[in-house]
């Protein structure tokens, strides 16, 4: 007995029989340009699931609480819901993508202490840059939410370096999104994977993440495939 | 012996004998749209002088300092000179301006507490808006001095109100700049007038500042002239 609840650009959203839990199934589709440009990927939706959930079992495991339950199939998973705060939390280790054009930092520049950018999702908008007192006025967050959600977004920054390091990889940025339980508890939601990360081979540069979609120089499903399975080699 | 070391969109800025004085000449032109649209408003530069000149001894009476020295003519003054922190910073009473299509408040709408916004001074980026870590990133000022630079901004915030509200005006939002003198101390430089100001009378509505120009409802030389006179009324 499931209902779609919601169905975004990469995943849909069902309810369960449980008002507390979803049901999230990852779509084989990938987009850039915000839904602008639209292909078919199979195998995509099996990868991001399985990358999604080792990666939010490795930060539970870490100490950083997740919506994560568990893998329920090869492309689903279930997760608790919550209500979603509005904003895409970017932290950034080395300068890429947007932030090269809008702030003109070089590629590969690093950011240390690394950065840290709050977007409020709003497609009629294209999802702008905003600072602390726009979220406060808009009753996005409190000061001490965002102080809270700064301080999980390193958090979880450490940790993914944590896991990408052995791998051979640099982490290069990644997007986060936050919700709060029915308690008012923050938890990170959503997913972490390579359409949310750019992941840089240390040795070669070579992408493991949507820009491989993005620039068009090579297989989504391929390069995440590869990443898969660098990830399940590491303890 | 003055030698012209700047022509901006507005002002015109002059060594003088001592290195750390500068003439400014305010021009008698206008643009809007980053300088795409320009035009000639003859006596704009007088009355620019005269208001900021006016508007900086108030705010010097009132406690902030700012590199105000003396008008030394009809559209001319002496400042100190600064190295200019390349950001506007910009205090937001009421929503107006690019503020409403960026982020979609309403025309009118209030911030309480009001709402400081940092544009980095880049005419090839489009002058971005950046947060507290991107100016640190940059070396365009230490976290403590973006804390003083808010605290000014709040200052002469709380000082512009008290020169409008007896003039029967509302404050819409304004733009300032800051710099360092030779000792490293900040003082609020540039200029405060209806150039860099949204100025509505609270009885009608009716526009004191370059909006007047910029929705081409009436002459900005005429706008001025009348916000100079109120201001002349008031001790
Ligand atoms: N635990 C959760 N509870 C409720 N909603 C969630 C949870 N985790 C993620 N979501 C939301 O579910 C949707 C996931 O779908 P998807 O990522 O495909 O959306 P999208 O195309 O990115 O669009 P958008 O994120 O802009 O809505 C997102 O809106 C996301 O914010
Ligand atoms: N005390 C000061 N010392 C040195 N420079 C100053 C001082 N006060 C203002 N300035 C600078 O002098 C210039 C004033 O010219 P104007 O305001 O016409 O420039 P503009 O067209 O706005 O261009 P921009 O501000 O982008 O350079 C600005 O660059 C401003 O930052
Ligand atoms: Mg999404
Ligand atoms: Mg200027």
């Amino acid at each position: 007995m499931t209902t779609l609840l919601y169905e975004g650009k990469s995943k849909r959203m069902y309810e369960t029989g449980d008002p507390f839990v979803l049901k999230v199934e990852y779509k084989d589709e990938v987009t850039a340009k915000n839904g602008s440009r639209h292909d078919f990927a199979p195998g995509k939706g099996r990868l991001n699931n399985l990358i999604t959930s080792n990666i939010f079992e490795r930060l539970e495991a870490a100490g950083i609480p997740s919506h994560f339950i568990e893998t329920t199939g090869e492309a689903t998973q279930i997760v608790r819901r919550v209500d979603m705060i509005p904003m895409e939390i970017v932290v950034r280790n080395l300068a890429a993508g947007d932030i090269t054009n809008r702030l003109g930092f070089k590629k590969g520049e690093e950011f240390a202490p690394p950065l840290i950018e709050f977007f409020l999702k709003d497609d009629a908008l294209h999802d702008p840059l905003i600072n602390r007192a726009h979220a406060i006025h808009m009753k996005i967050a409190t000061h001490d939410e965002i102080d809270e959600l700064k301080k999980r977004a390193n958090q979880i920054n450490v940790a993914l370096l944590d896991i990408m390091e052995p791998m051979g990889l640099k982490l290069a940025d990644f997007k986060i999104e936050f919700g709060r339980d029915r308690k008012g508890n923050i938890l990170l939601a959503d997913e972490i994977s390579p359409d949310t990360c750019r992941i840089w081979d240390a040795a070669t540069g070579e992408n493991f993440d949507k820009d491989v979609y993005r620039e068009g120089t090579g297989s989504v499903v391929d390069a995440y495939q590869k990443f898969y399975e660098k990830m399940e080699e590491i303890k």
